[in-house]
């Protein structure tokens, strides 16, 4: 491949979609549609409803794939070196070898806590890297709560769950955004009255969830309702912001 | 009205603007476009050439506003509280009082470093606030660099260039971006060889500027660009990703 295109699709609402994403979606030679396996079916069909939206009939440029698994046995480090050596290495045998611009279709924006730029990196011959904005699970969320995401001429810190889990809240910060959290770290803050939480999954499509206050009120609401739907969907996307008091 | 609609419109490319955006514009009964006043023509316009490739020639629904002069000689803070109030009310003066849906065009998206949201809650009688994200400058600019805005599994903080001048390189940070910084903050580092600095203005539009590599060697030419762009536009909208080592 000549060009990879790194496209930003949002958080699974067509709607998200934006003119540029659209454009680089029809101009691809190839789109590469991840397959993650039995009880994920969900996140590929969701791609391939946007294709659908976006490409109409002209679906015969979607290629679809098996993403490698991680191997969980080694370190956590050595195993997503691996992982992304593997994965660099499927999209190069998915992609026809004739076909000069080929697309990958990005949850979010390519930009924050997502692999693919530093797959891309591994990529050899190195294709042109050409990669298309798209609106994050963070920005759908502060959206449907209608919320500003800094306080006025304040920092923001985005971190994850882990590191929120391990390091506590971080020094100087009123206002933090946390991503993948597989375990509700907000669990684990001392002095829940402090805080205050907006939390939202599945944002932007038709089942969003959202909640919203003090955290010692609706902690125990969100923890629920979070293990509930996972196990209804088979897979959970969430993202919260937290607001410190004092 | 009894609705407004803060619209997230990108960054200056009609290509950055979104399905759910394009619609919410096109059912707007009102668009408010905000004059910024002499040598600020350039971004009414932006947002009036926005509208053209959306409406077409549908603009009937374009109102223009004189957008009120934040009072320099009181306070920061009582100034900037004054300001939204004005905003308010010209809001509101502008918005023809028979009409439900009103929409404003927001630079970016209405959750980071902007106003609108602070205005809207002002409004009295309080209409319903829907908020439709936009891609951020930030994300922008991260696209034409084809960079990640954060490491491995770290955090990142969004900070302002008043914030970086004030307080120095924020705790535990690896990496930072910085937004609304009038006065290229980045010089006061000290040990500028230890950061690499990724710089763009006017992010997506055709006069894009942009400037990577490490601070040291890149810093001033980054000063002289921005002073003379500056000029020469007479607004300048520009931000960085700086990473610190060791």
């Amino acid at each position: 491949m000549q060009e990879l295109l790194l496209i930003g699709i949002g958080t699974g609402n067509p709607d998200h979609i934006t003119g540029e994403a659209r454009r680089a979606m029809r101009c691809a030679d190839a789109i590469l549609i991840p397959q993650k396996g039995p009880g994920k079916e969900d996140l590929a069909d969701l791609r391939l409803q946007i294709c659908d939206a976006i490409l109409g009939a002209d679906t015969a440029r979607i290629v679809t794939f098996d993403l490698p698994v991680r191997d969980e046995r080694v370190g956590y480090v050595a195993g997503v070196a691996a992982w992304h050596d593997a994965i660099a290495e499927a999209w190069q045998h998915a992609a026809p070898p004739d076909l000069q611009t080929v697309a990958l279709l990005i949850w979010g924006d390519p930009s924050l806590y997502d692999s693919s730029l530093r797959i891309a990196a591994r990529l050899h011959p190195a294709p042109r890297i050409r990669v298309i904005p798209g609106i994050t699970s963070l920005q759908a969320m502060t959206a449907a709560h209608a919320i500003p995401l800094n306080a006025v001429g304040r920092p923001v810190q985005i971190t994850t769950g882990r590191r929120l889990r391990e390091d506590g809240w971080p020094d100087g910060m009123d206002r933090i955004a946390v991503m993948l959290d597989g375990d509700c770290a907000f669990r684990t803050l001392t002095d829940q009255d402090r805080y205050t939480i907006w939390w939202g999954a599945y944002v932007g499509m038709p089942n969003q969830l959202l909640f919203a206050g003090p955290l010692s009120q609706v902690s125990d609401q969100i923890v629920a309702a979070r293990s509930e739907t996972r196990k209804a969907h088979g897979w959970i996307m969430d993202i919260y912001v937290l607001e410190r008091r004092g």
